[in-house]
């Protein structure tokens, strides 16, 4: 039902700062490089394993990322999970209780299926749902 | 040079919270579950994928986990990411001026070499460094 970590979210004020850094210790350049508009989003992705980790930095200061650097600083975002049936998931999270920000999927990047869990339902964690499109 | 994320740890209250829920959402039972008697937390992990989230209950009010939740409340505490040569990593990382926590590796869990870098360092996330023993 859990297939892997599709990626980890963090937040940064720079992502210029980062990429040097991943390229001056590990040699890596980003897998993809994008702005998300409705997010007001720059983000950059780096590939480890079967993972990613994703680094995101406002365009703007309405981007909810901005008010997260704000109130937090820079740190984890969110955690997203690939399962193999999110409608089933999203379900059995339900009928536990859990306080779901999607009730229904919606469609994200590469056409994936997504959903977010609150925080205050799982440990602290912003949780995002995908399911690969198939 | 970076093979995966090795796991997540995340600070928890009730690691039978986690549990149940883990159970009714995802059918999921940890892989281990044991105490640290020198981190005085009771830790459970959960296998997804090529990679584990472990969830920390402190066992004593003096864990650095207990301080941590008392302070930021239940959240991501640490992200471990495994490499082929930690050595190598802490060099390069040390070149850049990065804050280290170990300068040299020491032996963690299941005889793996491990360190520390120090979240001012990592956009705001406590680092860990893991090589398997080989």
């Amino acid at each position: 039902m859990l297939k892997k970590i599709d990626h980890i979210g963090v937040a940064v004020q720079s992502l210029e700062q980062v990429k040097g850094l991943f390229a001056a210790v590990f040699g890596l350049e980003p897998e993809f490089e994008e702005t998300v508009e409705e997010q007001k989003v720059r983000a950059a992705g780096f590939r480890i394993g079967e993972s990613k980790i994703e680094f995101l930095e406002p365009t703007s200061p309405e981007s909810p990322i901005a008010k997260f650097l704000e109130k937090r600083g820079e740190g984890l975002h969110h955690v997203a999970l690939s399962v193999d049936d999110i409608v089933a998931v999203l379900g059995k999270m339900k009928a536990q209780g859990l306080r779901l920000i999607d009730e229904a999927p919606r469609t994200g990047a590469e056409g994936k299926k997504i959903a977010f869990v609150h925080p205050k339902s799982v440990s602290g964690i912003l949780l995002e749902l995908s399911q690969e499109n198939s």
